[in-house]
This record gives C-alpha cells, sequence and structure tokens, in this order.
C-alpha cells in the first residue's frame, strides 16, 4: 500500500510532477469524477506499469453535464475513493477546488469537431466541449507524460485523443478495456442507480451488443443486425435506445455499409430513469 | 550578431527548446506572422532582456483571416525577416510547415468568451478563436517559459491572457508598449499597403486618439469627446470608422460613464482600402 498524497492546488500538483520529473521519474494521469470502481483501478493498474508515479484526479465537472438533477444524483463518495486509490498503489490524488479550475473570470472553451459529433454528442449537446476543455486543463496542470482513459467512454476516448494531438500537448494517451460484471455489463458510476430489478436486465445491453458484433463480423447485413439489436434491447427492459451504431474506430464516421476497417458498435439507452452506455469492438475479416 | 537558427518542424523546435532548458537556459517566444517592422524587434528586444534565448515563429495564420483576399494580401518576406531578427539577435526562427499546425484531420477551436467580443471581434468573426487556436499551439509546441506581445493588438493581448490563464499554460506574457512611426502612426505591416497620400493622413489616427485620451483623463464627458474624436478621423480622411470605444484595460467591459479604473480608449477604421488599428492608454487622476 502506497503513501498517498492528497492535494487541491494545481500549483501543489505542479510542483509535486516537477519534483518527480527531476527524480527521473515517468508520471501518469488517471481523471475520474470519482464514485471509483474496477474500472479505474484497472487505469491505475495500467498507469502503474507504464510509469513510475501514478496522480489520479477527482473533479466532478458541472460543465459537462447537461442536466442540474443529473449533476446532482451523481454519486461522491471521496473518503472510499482515497482509500481504494491507496490499495491500489496511486501516489497521488488531485481533488482540486473549484477556484483551481474555474478561477473567476473563467471564459475559454475547447471543442472538438467531427469525432464529437453524433452519438452521445447529439443527446449531450456541449458535453463533449465540457471533456475536451477540462481535460486539457488536468493535462496541462499536472504536466503528465501519460494519461489513461477507459474505452467504455469511447466517443470521449476519441475526442481526448483529437485534441491533445491538435493542441500540441505533450502526452501520451493510453485507451483501456472496459471492465465489465460479471454478467457483462460494463462497470460505471451510474450503475449504481439501477434498482435491483433494473440491474437485473441490465445484462441485455452488452449481449446484444456482442451478438450483434459478431453477426456484423459473419457478414450479415449491417442495417438489418442494428435493427434486430435495437428491438432487443428495448424488448429487454430499456425504456428507450438514443442511439445503436457502427462507426469508424479511429474516426468515429459513420459505417452503414460494409465493413472494411476496425469498427465500433456504439449504444446509448435508458433503463428506467439512469442512462447507460457501452461499446464494442467489429473487427473485419 | 547572434547564429539564427531556422526550423520548419515541430519537434525540432521541441528538441531545440528543451535543449536550451536543460542547459539551464530560460526561453522567450514571439510569434509573428512576418511583414516584421520595429515593432516586433522591439518584442524581440524585450525577450532578449527577460530571457535567455530567443524563438521569433512566422506563420500566416489562415484561421485568423475572415477574407481571402485579406490574406493573399498579407505580406510574405520571409528573407528580409529573417536577416532582421538574425540582427536583432534572436536565437531561432520557427517557420512550421503548414502539417505541422494543421495536420490532416485538425478539428479543435479554442474560443474565449467575453474580452473577444465587441471590438474586433464583432467585425472578424472568428478571428479571436483563430488566433487563441494557434497561439495555445504555439506555447505548447515550443514550451516557451515567456512569451512577447504588442499592445498595438491589445484586445488581442487580453484574449491571450485569458486563454493561457484559463488553460493553466505555464507560460508568462508579457505586453509591450506599442511602437509608433515620428507622426505617431502605430507601426503595422498593414502600413505598407496605404497610398503615399493615404499614409500622409493616417497620423490623425493615433492624434485623435492621444488627445480623447487627454481630453477624458481631464473630466470631459466620454461620450461628447467619443463623437468628436469620431468625427475628427472621419474628417480627416478615413472611409470608416468600425468602433471608438473606452474599455475597462483589464476585462475590456465597456466604460461609457465614469473613468474609475484603467482604461484603454481603442480604434478601429479603414482608410482607404486598408483596415488600421490603434489604442492608447486612459488613467484615471
Amino acid at each position: 500500500m502506497s503513501n498517498l498524497v492528497v492535494l487541491r492546488r494545481r500549483d501543489a500538483l505542479r510542483e509535486k510532477v516537477r519534483e518527480w520529473k527531476q527524480q527521473g521519474f515517468s508520471v501518469g494521469l488517471v481523471p475520474t469524477m470519482g464514485a471509483l470502481h474496477e474500472g479505474h483501478l484497472s487505469l491505475v493498474a495500467k498507469a502503474l506499469q507504464e510509469t513510475d508515479r501514478v496522480v489520479a484526479t477527482l473533479f466532478i465537472n458541472p460543465k459537462q453535464f447537461n442536466s442540474a438533477a443529473d449533476l446532482a444524483a451523481y454519486p461522491r463518495t471521496e473518503d472510499d475513493d482515497a482509500a481504494m486509490l491507496k490499495a491500489a498503489g496511486a501516489h497521488c490524488l488531485y481533488v482540486p477546488d473549484g477556484d483551481q479550475i474555474y478561477p473567476p473570470g473563467f471564459a475559454t472553451n475547447i471543442s472538438v469537431s467531427g469525432v464529437s459529433e453524433g452519438l452521445c454528442g447529439a443527446f449531450r449537446p456541449g458535453h463533449f466541449d465540457g471533456v475536451a476543455t477540462i481535460v486539457a486543463k488536468l493535462f496541462l496542470q499536472s504536466e503528465a507524460d501519460k494519461a489513461f482513459f477507459g474505452e467504455k467512454d469511447f466517443q470521449q476516448l476519441q475526442v481526448v485523443r483529437r485534441m491533445a494531438q491538435d493542441l500540441d500537448i505533450a502526452v501520451q494517451i493510453f485507451g483501456c478495456p472496459t471492465v465489465r460484471e460479471a454478467d457483462g455489463l460494463a462497470m460505471s458510476s451510474r450503475n449504481r442507480r439501477l434498482s435491483a430489478k433494473e440491474r437485473a436486465m441490465a445484462a441485455v445491453l452488452p449481449e446484444t451488443l456482442f451478438a450483434a458484433s459478431n453477426a456484423i463480423e459473419a457478414g450479415e447485413s449491417i442495417p438489418a443486425v442494428l435493427h434486430a439489436a435495437r428491438d432487443k434491447i428495448l424488448a429487454g427492459g430499456f425504456k428507450s435506445v438514443e442511439y445503436l451504431e457502427l462507426r469508424d474506430a479511429a474516426t468515429l464516421t459513420p459505417i452503414t455499409d460494409e465493413l472494411v476497417r476496425p469498427a465500433r458498435l456504439l449504444v446509448a439507452g435508458f433503463l428506467g430513469a439512469v442512462r447507460l452506455i457501452d461499446n464494442v469492438q467489429v473487427t473485419p475479416n
């Protein structure tokens, strides 16, 4: 178990990271909004493999929420999060005070066109601007060498990759595989808001995704597979499916016809009041 | 006269700057669009005072031009610029190839609300997004410690300050006084597009600004002074005045009533086909 340093000011974080770098250590960053689960810990584990010192961040970013209700409902569990990070071997937890992220007069916005359009971007206006802006800030505040994101939020990962490349931020970005519960449900802080009954139904989402991915890989018609998959998710108890789409894995441009390059099948839907997202790889033969 | 290194690739610039930093040198950045004049050289001189190694950049950024004609008409004088920088003692000229700034698939935009609104922002849609984005990139590509901008482009200076602060870019920004011709005209690469007759008339702009500043400082009515000054500029031969406004020097919020904090009087107008801008300080008693 490591000694976890908790910092709340940007300059303290920067000083700590520069001190580590002067000692010859590489530094990894794991940005989170807290409510940690095994998915986050897998990012910490990967960061510990790839770098010498690991900083996890916890900031519930109001700019990436579309509704005040969703922001208010977001779980806040800092003490548990710190204990989990310490046990996982992280070296630092950065929990910035609000003014360290949005000082008085803050007026700057980063937007990424293309990869942020459609999918979650269509249903959560401004969400990816909020993501791109906060992540750029965390990269630049920390001066980390490498940063670790889950493929669970696949569109977010592509937005972050594009932003960091376009703005010449000297950080290497790692996308890490989604961690799943025993029944296949992708781990998410939102899962704890599911009722027991909803939780029992939720596995229809990954089951359907994996089956659809296999069917597309086997050469079945993409529109037909997507249509049937949507029906299956709704029949499985989901209230709605916001999107279920096959996209190019790198550019996120839609694929409706033929599978020639690595693709991703992405879904978002509501189970009761809880919005769940997931995605799986689809590989051409 | 120094040895001027000319670099055209981001990674070559970064390597050079990191080499300097490892040697214990601080690094100053002077971003330009070329067509250098004494105003730019004053920034280089200030940078040489404040840092050990000075990088000037030359990139004519298409994203900050509103019209293709204005972009096409912008002077391109790289050889002259390099000779002037060498004579001035700069250590490096970075002239990035286009793909070093906007690689294929580039999709990221930085916008700054507040300080970018009104004034030039009202007449040049997208201009300050282009400025904020390119300057952020140059800061992050170069990893310079300090950067130097002219007060001639006062609104730009405030946009750059806000952007760098909001995005936690570890660069210190210096605003440097406008350099003027003998008759008071602010130096600008656009001045060379004035006809001899227009050039002779141009001094009405700074003369009027300084007189108006004095009148406001002496307690005359702000609206009355601005109204008379606008008339005087038009009577002096300007085809139009886009704006003539008194603004808070830090936040650029309009001042129409009483002068209580340091302010700036800013103007833009057309003399023939050439758009000229200028600004002067207005100090409360």
